[in-house]
Protein backbone atom coordinates (compact mmCIF):
# COMPACT_ATOMS: atom_id res chain seq x y z
CA UNK A 1 0.00 0.00 0.00
CA UNK A 2 1.75 3.61 -1.04
CA UNK A 3 0.82 6.10 0.85
CA UNK A 4 -1.08 9.06 -0.51
CA UNK A 5 1.20 12.24 -0.88
CA UNK A 6 -1.43 14.89 -2.29
CA UNK A 7 -4.97 14.61 -0.44
CA UNK A 8 -5.01 16.06 3.08
CA UNK A 9 -5.88 13.77 6.05
CA UNK A 10 -9.19 15.43 7.75
CA UNK A 11 -6.77 16.59 10.58
CA UNK A 12 -4.67 18.41 8.44
CA UNK A 13 -8.33 20.16 7.03
CA UNK A 14 -9.74 20.87 9.81
CA UNK A 15 -6.34 22.72 11.40
CA UNK A 16 -5.90 24.46 7.98
CA UNK A 17 -8.80 25.98 7.59
CA UNK A 18 -9.63 26.66 11.43
CA UNK A 19 -6.73 29.44 10.37
CA UNK A 20 -7.34 32.83 9.40
CA UNK A 21 -7.78 33.01 5.71
CA UNK A 22 -4.84 35.94 5.16
CA UNK A 23 -2.55 33.40 7.14
CA UNK A 24 -3.41 30.56 5.20
CA UNK A 25 -2.61 32.19 1.81
CA UNK A 26 1.06 33.19 3.96
CA UNK A 27 1.83 29.75 4.54
CA UNK A 28 0.92 28.08 1.31
CA UNK A 29 2.12 30.92 -0.80
CA UNK A 30 5.98 29.97 -0.82
CA UNK A 31 4.90 26.49 -2.45
CA UNK A 32 3.01 28.01 -5.62
CA UNK A 33 5.09 29.50 -8.26
CA UNK A 34 4.07 33.38 -9.01
CA UNK A 35 2.89 32.45 -12.60
CA UNK A 36 0.26 30.27 -10.94
CA UNK A 37 -0.33 32.90 -8.49
CA UNK A 38 -0.97 35.49 -11.25
CA UNK A 39 -3.06 33.01 -13.16
CA UNK A 40 -5.41 31.99 -9.89
CA UNK A 41 -5.74 36.05 -9.15
CA UNK A 42 -6.69 37.16 -12.50
CA UNK A 43 -9.52 34.54 -12.32
CA UNK A 44 -10.68 35.15 -9.04
CA UNK A 45 -11.38 38.79 -10.35
CA UNK A 46 -13.61 37.56 -12.62
CA UNK A 47 -15.55 34.80 -9.91
CA UNK A 48 -19.26 35.80 -9.15
CA UNK A 49 -21.82 34.95 -6.93
CA UNK A 50 -24.48 37.59 -8.72
CA UNK A 51 -25.39 34.37 -10.93
CA UNK A 52 -25.66 30.91 -9.83
CA UNK A 53 -26.75 27.72 -10.43
CA UNK A 54 -28.57 24.51 -8.78
CA UNK A 55 -29.26 21.41 -10.41
CA UNK A 56 -31.94 19.47 -8.69
CA UNK A 57 -31.60 15.21 -9.22
CA UNK A 58 -29.09 15.36 -12.10
CA UNK A 59 -28.24 11.72 -11.85
CA UNK A 60 -25.24 11.36 -15.27
CA UNK A 61 -22.16 12.29 -14.20
CA UNK A 62 -21.22 12.95 -17.48
CA UNK A 63 -24.05 15.98 -17.82
CA UNK A 64 -22.81 17.16 -14.00
CA UNK A 65 -19.50 17.41 -14.81
CA UNK A 66 -20.21 19.79 -18.40
CA UNK A 67 -22.49 21.89 -16.13
CA UNK A 68 -19.27 22.02 -13.40
CA UNK A 69 -17.03 22.86 -16.19
CA UNK A 70 -18.78 25.34 -17.50
CA UNK A 71 -19.63 27.21 -14.32
CA UNK A 72 -16.23 27.58 -13.89
CA UNK A 73 -15.22 28.90 -17.71
CA UNK A 74 -18.34 31.54 -17.47
CA UNK A 75 -16.46 32.08 -13.57
CA UNK A 76 -19.81 31.28 -11.81
CA UNK A 77 -18.21 29.97 -8.27
CA UNK A 78 -21.40 28.44 -6.70
CA UNK A 79 -22.99 25.34 -7.65
CA UNK A 80 -25.53 23.88 -5.54
CA UNK A 81 -26.72 20.29 -5.93
CA UNK A 82 -30.07 19.05 -4.75
CA UNK A 83 -30.00 15.38 -4.81
CA UNK A 84 -33.69 13.64 -4.22
CA UNK A 85 -33.55 9.97 -4.95
CA UNK A 86 -31.35 7.37 -3.13
CA UNK A 87 -28.38 6.99 -5.76
CA UNK A 88 -25.51 9.66 -4.71
CA UNK A 89 -24.04 8.78 -8.26
CA UNK A 90 -23.79 12.64 -9.62
CA UNK A 91 -21.88 13.68 -6.73
CA UNK A 92 -18.83 11.16 -7.74
CA UNK A 93 -18.76 13.05 -10.95
CA UNK A 94 -19.33 16.63 -9.78
CA UNK A 95 -16.88 16.47 -6.91
CA UNK A 96 -13.84 15.20 -9.20
CA UNK A 97 -14.48 18.30 -11.44
CA UNK A 98 -15.48 21.25 -8.84
CA UNK A 99 -13.70 20.30 -5.90
CA UNK A 100 -11.09 22.53 -7.05
CA UNK A 101 -12.22 25.60 -8.11
CA UNK A 102 -16.12 25.73 -7.56
CA UNK A 103 -18.01 26.35 -4.10
CA UNK A 104 -20.64 23.87 -3.91
CA UNK A 105 -23.62 23.32 -1.45
CA UNK A 106 -24.76 19.84 -1.64
CA UNK A 107 -28.36 19.34 0.21
CA UNK A 108 -28.70 15.20 0.09
CA UNK A 109 -30.22 14.29 3.47
CA UNK A 110 -33.45 11.46 3.04
CA UNK A 111 -36.32 12.41 1.77
CA UNK A 112 -37.04 15.59 -0.32
CA UNK A 113 -33.88 18.39 -0.35
CA UNK A 114 -35.59 21.01 -2.50
CA UNK A 115 -37.19 23.16 -0.12
CA UNK A 116 -34.25 23.41 1.80
CA UNK A 117 -31.98 24.53 -1.35
CA UNK A 118 -34.49 27.04 -2.12
CA UNK A 119 -34.63 28.16 1.27
CA UNK A 120 -30.45 28.14 1.42
CA UNK A 121 -31.03 30.18 -2.31
CA UNK A 122 -33.36 32.68 -1.11
CA UNK A 123 -31.50 33.63 2.38
CA UNK A 124 -28.61 34.42 0.13
CA UNK A 125 -30.71 36.75 -1.79
CA UNK A 126 -31.52 35.06 -4.98
CA UNK A 127 -34.74 35.35 -7.34
CA UNK A 128 -35.21 31.41 -8.22
CA UNK A 129 -35.26 30.75 -11.81
CA UNK A 130 -36.82 27.36 -12.82
CA UNK A 131 -35.30 26.03 -16.46
CA UNK A 132 -38.48 24.76 -18.23
CA UNK A 133 -38.41 23.14 -21.33
CA UNK A 134 -42.55 22.66 -20.99
CA UNK A 135 -44.86 25.45 -22.24
CA UNK A 136 -46.28 27.69 -19.22
CA UNK A 137 -43.38 29.32 -18.65
CA UNK A 138 -42.87 33.09 -17.53
CA UNK A 139 -40.24 34.67 -19.70
CA UNK A 140 -37.67 33.80 -21.88
CA UNK A 141 -33.62 33.41 -20.54
CA UNK A 142 -33.15 36.70 -22.66
CA UNK A 143 -35.55 39.16 -20.84
CA UNK A 144 -33.98 37.99 -17.56
CA UNK A 145 -33.32 41.22 -15.35
CA UNK A 146 -29.69 40.35 -14.14
CA UNK A 147 -29.64 43.83 -12.69
CA UNK A 148 -32.68 43.23 -10.30
CA UNK A 149 -31.62 40.98 -8.11
CA UNK A 150 -29.15 38.19 -7.92
CA UNK A 151 -30.21 35.02 -10.05
CA UNK A 152 -30.28 31.36 -8.87
CA UNK A 153 -31.19 28.90 -11.87
CA UNK A 154 -32.06 25.86 -11.36
CA UNK A 155 -32.08 22.86 -13.74
CA UNK A 156 -34.12 19.11 -13.41
CA UNK A 157 -33.23 16.04 -14.55
CA UNK A 158 -32.78 14.61 -17.70
CA UNK A 159 -35.91 13.19 -18.58
CA UNK A 160 -38.34 14.04 -15.71
CA UNK A 161 -37.16 17.78 -15.82
CA UNK A 162 -37.64 19.60 -12.28
CA UNK A 163 -39.86 18.63 -10.21
CA UNK A 164 -43.68 19.90 -9.82
CA UNK A 165 -43.10 21.52 -6.46
CA UNK A 166 -39.50 22.99 -7.82
CA UNK A 167 -41.44 24.75 -11.09
CA UNK A 168 -44.57 25.90 -8.68
CA UNK A 169 -41.97 27.21 -6.25
CA UNK A 170 -39.79 29.14 -7.92
CA UNK A 171 -40.27 32.79 -8.43
CA UNK A 172 -40.06 32.43 -12.20
CA UNK A 173 -40.19 29.68 -14.86
CA UNK A 174 -37.93 30.61 -17.76
CA UNK A 175 -37.45 29.02 -21.11
CA UNK A 176 -34.77 29.08 -24.10
CA UNK A 177 -36.55 29.91 -27.07
CA UNK A 178 -36.50 26.95 -29.71
CA UNK A 179 -37.93 25.97 -32.80
CA UNK A 180 -37.59 22.46 -33.50
CA UNK A 181 -39.07 19.11 -33.56
CA UNK A 182 -37.29 17.34 -30.47
CA UNK A 183 -38.34 17.89 -27.38
CA UNK A 184 -35.52 19.58 -25.54
CA UNK A 185 -31.63 20.67 -25.09
CA UNK A 186 -29.78 18.56 -23.28
CA UNK A 187 -28.55 19.80 -20.45
CA UNK A 188 -25.16 20.70 -20.18
CA UNK A 189 -26.55 22.25 -23.62
CA UNK A 190 -29.49 24.25 -21.58
CA UNK A 191 -27.07 25.28 -18.55
CA UNK A 192 -24.23 26.15 -21.01
CA UNK A 193 -26.86 28.71 -22.77
CA UNK A 194 -28.05 30.01 -19.70
CA UNK A 195 -24.61 30.37 -18.15
CA UNK A 196 -22.68 32.18 -21.23
CA UNK A 197 -25.51 34.78 -21.85
CA UNK A 198 -25.93 35.47 -18.14
CA UNK A 199 -22.22 35.78 -17.92
CA UNK A 200 -22.47 38.18 -20.82
CA UNK A 201 -25.50 40.37 -19.68
CA UNK A 202 -24.13 40.81 -16.01
CA UNK A 203 -20.94 41.93 -17.50
CA UNK A 204 -22.40 44.50 -19.38
CA UNK A 205 -24.84 45.65 -17.51
CA UNK A 206 -23.93 45.73 -13.98
CA UNK A 207 -20.26 47.29 -12.41
CA UNK A 208 -17.15 45.04 -11.32
CA UNK A 209 -17.97 45.67 -7.86
CA UNK A 210 -21.59 44.55 -8.47
CA UNK A 211 -20.26 41.64 -10.20
CA UNK A 212 -16.90 39.96 -8.43
CA UNK A 213 -17.20 38.64 -4.75
CA UNK A 214 -15.84 40.87 -2.10
CA UNK A 215 -12.13 41.34 -0.49
CA UNK A 216 -13.52 38.75 2.02
CA UNK A 217 -14.52 36.12 0.14
CA UNK A 218 -11.66 36.50 -2.74
CA UNK A 219 -9.54 36.07 0.12
CA UNK A 220 -11.07 32.88 1.22
CA UNK A 221 -11.42 31.41 -2.22
CA UNK A 222 -8.07 32.45 -2.72
CA UNK A 223 -6.43 29.88 0.56
CA UNK A 224 -8.53 27.14 -1.02
CA UNK A 225 -6.96 27.35 -4.35
CA UNK A 226 -3.63 27.66 -2.99
CA UNK A 227 -4.50 24.18 -2.02
CA UNK A 228 -5.91 22.86 -4.31
CA UNK A 229 -2.82 23.92 -6.58
CA UNK A 230 -0.15 21.77 -4.87
CA UNK A 231 0.71 18.80 -5.60
CA UNK A 232 1.82 17.33 -2.68
CA UNK A 233 -0.79 18.99 -0.49
CA UNK A 234 -0.15 16.54 2.32
CA UNK A 235 3.58 16.88 2.56
CA UNK A 236 3.06 20.75 2.32
CA UNK A 237 0.14 21.27 5.18
CA UNK A 238 2.92 18.80 7.52
CA UNK A 239 5.35 20.61 7.42
CA UNK A 240 3.66 24.38 7.34
CA UNK A 241 1.56 23.33 10.31
CA UNK A 242 2.62 20.53 11.95
CA UNK A 243 -0.68 18.39 11.75
CA UNK A 244 -0.52 14.81 9.97
CA UNK B 1 -38.20 -13.57 -36.82
CA UNK B 2 -40.61 -10.94 -36.54
CA UNK B 3 -40.86 -8.62 -39.99
CA UNK B 4 -39.95 -5.12 -39.39
CA UNK B 5 -42.97 -2.39 -40.52
CA UNK B 6 -41.71 0.48 -39.69
CA UNK B 7 -38.54 0.88 -41.35
CA UNK B 8 -38.73 1.03 -45.01
CA UNK B 9 -36.63 -1.32 -47.62
CA UNK B 10 -34.05 0.59 -49.77
CA UNK B 11 -36.15 -1.00 -52.82
CA UNK B 12 -39.28 1.32 -51.26
CA UNK B 13 -36.60 4.56 -50.54
CA UNK B 14 -35.04 4.47 -53.95
CA UNK B 15 -38.66 4.25 -55.58
CA UNK B 16 -39.89 7.04 -53.24
CA UNK B 17 -37.24 9.42 -54.24
CA UNK B 18 -36.97 8.90 -57.73
CA UNK B 19 -40.36 11.10 -57.59
CA UNK B 20 -40.92 14.55 -57.55
CA UNK B 21 -41.23 16.03 -54.18
CA UNK B 22 -44.63 17.23 -54.52
CA UNK B 23 -45.67 13.68 -55.51
CA UNK B 24 -43.85 12.58 -52.70
CA UNK B 25 -46.15 14.85 -50.28
CA UNK B 26 -49.43 13.74 -51.98
CA UNK B 27 -48.86 9.88 -51.68
CA UNK B 28 -48.23 10.36 -47.79
CA UNK B 29 -50.26 13.50 -46.85
CA UNK B 30 -53.26 11.44 -46.25
CA UNK B 31 -51.26 9.29 -43.37
CA UNK B 32 -50.27 12.61 -41.02
CA UNK B 33 -52.95 14.13 -39.42
CA UNK B 34 -53.57 17.67 -39.77
CA UNK B 35 -51.84 19.06 -36.41
CA UNK B 36 -48.73 17.33 -36.85
CA UNK B 37 -48.58 18.42 -40.77
CA UNK B 38 -49.21 21.88 -38.86
CA UNK B 39 -46.09 21.38 -37.15
CA UNK B 40 -43.81 20.32 -39.48
CA UNK B 41 -44.26 23.06 -41.72
CA UNK B 42 -44.30 25.84 -38.41
CA UNK B 43 -40.81 23.87 -37.14
CA UNK B 44 -39.86 24.17 -41.73
CA UNK B 45 -40.34 27.81 -41.59
CA UNK B 46 -37.67 28.29 -38.92
CA UNK B 47 -35.42 25.97 -40.90
CA UNK B 48 -32.04 27.57 -41.74
CA UNK B 49 -28.96 27.02 -43.55
CA UNK B 50 -27.21 30.12 -43.17
CA UNK B 51 -25.48 28.78 -40.62
CA UNK B 52 -24.25 25.14 -40.13
CA UNK B 53 -22.24 23.15 -38.09
CA UNK B 54 -19.50 20.67 -38.95
CA UNK B 55 -18.08 17.78 -36.91
CA UNK B 56 -14.12 16.52 -37.00
CA UNK B 57 -13.63 13.14 -35.57
CA UNK B 58 -16.06 13.58 -32.80
CA UNK B 59 -16.11 10.13 -30.77
CA UNK B 60 -18.48 10.48 -28.24
CA UNK B 61 -21.60 9.28 -29.75
CA UNK B 62 -23.05 11.63 -26.79
CA UNK B 63 -21.26 14.45 -27.77
CA UNK B 64 -22.50 13.99 -31.24
CA UNK B 65 -26.21 13.17 -30.06
CA UNK B 66 -26.54 16.48 -27.69
CA UNK B 67 -24.82 18.66 -30.85
CA UNK B 68 -27.18 17.04 -32.79
CA UNK B 69 -30.18 17.88 -30.78
CA UNK B 70 -29.33 21.55 -30.16
CA UNK B 71 -29.03 21.27 -34.11
CA UNK B 72 -32.64 21.02 -34.04
CA UNK B 73 -33.69 22.69 -31.17
CA UNK B 74 -31.76 26.36 -33.27
CA UNK B 75 -33.47 25.16 -36.96
CA UNK B 76 -30.00 24.38 -38.33
CA UNK B 77 -30.69 21.72 -40.38
CA UNK B 78 -27.42 20.76 -41.79
CA UNK B 79 -24.95 18.98 -39.52
CA UNK B 80 -21.63 17.93 -41.35
CA UNK B 81 -19.21 14.80 -39.98
CA UNK B 82 -16.04 13.88 -40.68
CA UNK B 83 -14.76 10.89 -39.49
CA UNK B 84 -10.89 10.57 -39.64
CA UNK B 85 -10.35 7.51 -37.86
CA UNK B 86 -11.09 4.21 -38.59
CA UNK B 87 -13.67 3.95 -35.64
CA UNK B 88 -17.55 5.20 -36.69
CA UNK B 89 -18.99 5.07 -33.27
CA UNK B 90 -20.03 8.65 -33.71
CA UNK B 91 -22.34 7.66 -36.53
CA UNK B 92 -24.47 5.36 -34.87
CA UNK B 93 -25.42 7.84 -31.92
CA UNK B 94 -25.64 10.42 -34.45
CA UNK B 95 -27.80 8.51 -36.99
CA UNK B 96 -30.38 7.63 -34.35
CA UNK B 97 -31.19 11.17 -33.30
CA UNK B 98 -30.43 12.99 -36.87
CA UNK B 99 -32.23 10.70 -39.52
CA UNK B 100 -35.32 11.96 -39.08
CA UNK B 101 -35.04 15.75 -38.89
CA UNK B 102 -31.54 17.25 -40.15
CA UNK B 103 -29.89 16.44 -42.91
CA UNK B 104 -26.33 15.60 -42.56
CA UNK B 105 -23.26 15.09 -44.60
CA UNK B 106 -21.30 12.63 -44.11
CA UNK B 107 -17.35 12.66 -45.08
CA UNK B 108 -15.94 9.02 -43.97
CA UNK B 109 -13.53 7.38 -46.75
CA UNK B 110 -10.12 6.02 -45.29
CA UNK B 111 -7.93 8.38 -45.16
CA UNK B 112 -8.04 12.26 -44.29
CA UNK B 113 -11.57 13.73 -44.97
CA UNK B 114 -11.29 16.78 -43.45
CA UNK B 115 -9.69 18.78 -46.85
CA UNK B 116 -13.61 17.34 -48.40
CA UNK B 117 -15.75 17.86 -46.15
CA UNK B 118 -14.02 22.15 -46.58
CA UNK B 119 -14.23 21.98 -50.07
CA UNK B 120 -17.72 20.94 -49.65
CA UNK B 121 -19.02 23.35 -47.12
CA UNK B 122 -17.02 26.13 -49.51
CA UNK B 123 -18.72 24.89 -52.72
CA UNK B 124 -22.19 25.70 -51.05
CA UNK B 125 -20.89 29.15 -50.03
CA UNK B 126 -19.70 29.33 -46.86
CA UNK B 127 -17.13 30.85 -44.94
CA UNK B 128 -15.50 27.99 -42.25
CA UNK B 129 -15.13 29.40 -38.63
CA UNK B 130 -13.14 26.54 -36.61
CA UNK B 131 -13.66 26.33 -32.91
CA UNK B 132 -10.73 26.90 -31.09
CA UNK B 133 -10.32 26.20 -27.75
CA UNK B 134 -6.87 28.11 -27.28
CA UNK B 135 -5.17 30.91 -28.01
CA UNK B 136 -4.13 32.42 -31.53
CA UNK B 137 -7.76 32.73 -32.44
CA UNK B 138 -9.38 35.68 -34.81
CA UNK B 139 -12.13 36.50 -33.66
CA UNK B 140 -14.91 36.15 -30.66
CA UNK B 141 -17.89 34.19 -31.63
CA UNK B 142 -19.97 37.43 -30.36
CA UNK B 143 -17.91 39.42 -32.91
CA UNK B 144 -18.75 37.04 -36.26
CA UNK B 145 -20.21 39.33 -38.64
CA UNK B 146 -23.86 36.51 -40.13
CA UNK B 147 -24.45 39.56 -42.76
CA UNK B 148 -21.33 38.92 -44.98
CA UNK B 149 -21.53 35.38 -45.70
CA UNK B 150 -23.60 31.89 -44.69
CA UNK B 151 -20.97 30.50 -41.98
CA UNK B 152 -20.33 26.89 -41.08
CA UNK B 153 -18.49 26.40 -37.42
CA UNK B 154 -16.69 23.56 -37.18
CA UNK B 155 -15.70 21.96 -34.14
CA UNK B 156 -13.05 19.04 -32.82
CA UNK B 157 -12.63 16.19 -30.72
CA UNK B 158 -13.23 16.32 -27.37
CA UNK B 159 -9.39 16.26 -25.99
CA UNK B 160 -7.80 16.60 -29.04
CA UNK B 161 -9.90 19.59 -30.52
CA UNK B 162 -9.19 20.15 -34.35
CA UNK B 163 -6.46 18.91 -36.60
CA UNK B 164 -3.78 21.32 -37.23
CA UNK B 165 -5.00 21.32 -41.16
CA UNK B 166 -9.09 21.74 -39.98
CA UNK B 167 -7.23 25.24 -37.95
CA UNK B 168 -4.66 26.48 -40.79
CA UNK B 169 -7.38 25.57 -43.46
CA UNK B 170 -10.22 27.61 -41.47
CA UNK B 171 -11.14 31.04 -42.42
CA UNK B 172 -11.27 31.86 -39.10
CA UNK B 173 -10.23 30.88 -36.16
CA UNK B 174 -13.23 31.64 -33.36
CA UNK B 175 -13.22 31.52 -29.72
CA UNK B 176 -15.73 31.49 -27.35
CA UNK B 177 -14.76 34.37 -24.71
CA UNK B 178 -14.58 32.91 -20.71
CA UNK B 179 -12.22 33.09 -18.08
CA UNK B 180 -12.25 30.24 -15.87
CA UNK B 181 -8.95 27.87 -14.64
CA UNK B 182 -10.17 24.08 -16.71
CA UNK B 183 -9.31 24.61 -20.23
CA UNK B 184 -12.31 24.53 -22.14
CA UNK B 185 -15.94 24.13 -22.43
CA UNK B 186 -17.55 20.53 -23.22
CA UNK B 187 -17.90 20.04 -26.71
CA UNK B 188 -21.71 20.24 -26.86
CA UNK B 189 -21.61 23.12 -24.65
CA UNK B 190 -19.18 24.97 -26.74
CA UNK B 191 -21.72 23.92 -30.06
CA UNK B 192 -25.00 24.56 -27.77
CA UNK B 193 -23.68 28.13 -26.98
CA UNK B 194 -22.21 29.04 -30.41
CA UNK B 195 -25.51 28.50 -32.15
CA UNK B 196 -27.91 29.58 -30.01
CA UNK B 197 -26.18 32.94 -30.00
CA UNK B 198 -25.74 32.52 -33.69
CA UNK B 199 -29.40 31.55 -34.43
CA UNK B 200 -30.58 34.84 -32.48
CA UNK B 201 -27.97 36.88 -34.97
CA UNK B 202 -29.24 35.81 -37.90
CA UNK B 203 -32.91 36.46 -36.46
CA UNK B 204 -32.19 40.19 -36.08
CA UNK B 205 -29.74 40.60 -38.54
CA UNK B 206 -30.81 39.80 -41.91
CA UNK B 207 -34.78 39.41 -43.16
CA UNK B 208 -36.90 35.63 -43.12
CA UNK B 209 -36.49 35.53 -46.77
CA UNK B 210 -32.26 35.43 -46.04
CA UNK B 211 -32.53 32.68 -43.38
CA UNK B 212 -35.15 30.52 -44.46
CA UNK B 213 -34.82 27.29 -46.66
CA UNK B 214 -35.89 28.57 -50.55
CA UNK B 215 -39.64 26.82 -51.46
CA UNK B 216 -37.68 23.87 -53.28
CA UNK B 217 -35.55 22.70 -50.20
CA UNK B 218 -38.84 23.09 -47.86
CA UNK B 219 -40.87 20.87 -50.28
CA UNK B 220 -37.88 18.39 -50.45
CA UNK B 221 -37.93 18.52 -46.48
CA UNK B 222 -40.83 18.29 -46.07
CA UNK B 223 -41.59 14.93 -47.71
CA UNK B 224 -38.85 13.30 -46.04
CA UNK B 225 -40.64 14.88 -42.53
CA UNK B 226 -43.93 13.16 -43.40
CA UNK B 227 -42.44 9.63 -43.98
CA UNK B 228 -40.16 10.11 -40.75
CA UNK B 229 -43.08 10.74 -38.89
CA UNK B 230 -45.27 7.59 -39.90
CA UNK B 231 -44.82 4.93 -37.95
CA UNK B 232 -45.47 1.98 -40.37
CA UNK B 233 -43.62 3.46 -43.13
CA UNK B 234 -42.96 0.08 -44.71
CA UNK B 235 -46.67 -0.69 -44.84
CA UNK B 236 -47.99 2.83 -46.30
CA UNK B 237 -45.02 3.09 -48.84
CA UNK B 238 -45.79 -0.71 -49.95
CA UNK B 239 -49.87 0.65 -50.61
CA UNK B 240 -49.01 4.05 -52.20
CA UNK B 241 -45.89 3.16 -54.24
CA UNK B 242 -46.36 -0.36 -55.37
CA UNK B 243 -42.83 -1.89 -54.12
CA UNK B 244 -41.91 -4.32 -51.38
Amino acid sequence: MSVDLSTPSQAQLDAFFALDANRRIELLAPFVNDNRKATLRGVLDRRTRRVTVALENIYHSQNASAVVRSCDCFGIQDITIVENSSQFKASNGVARGAFKWLTYHKFSQTGFNTPAAYEHLRSRGYKIVAASPHPGHDVSLYDLDVAQSPIAVVFGAEKLGLSQWAMENADLRMVIPMCGLTESLNISASAAIAMSHLRREIDSRLTPEQVRLSEAEQTELFSHWLLASIRDARCVLERVIGVK
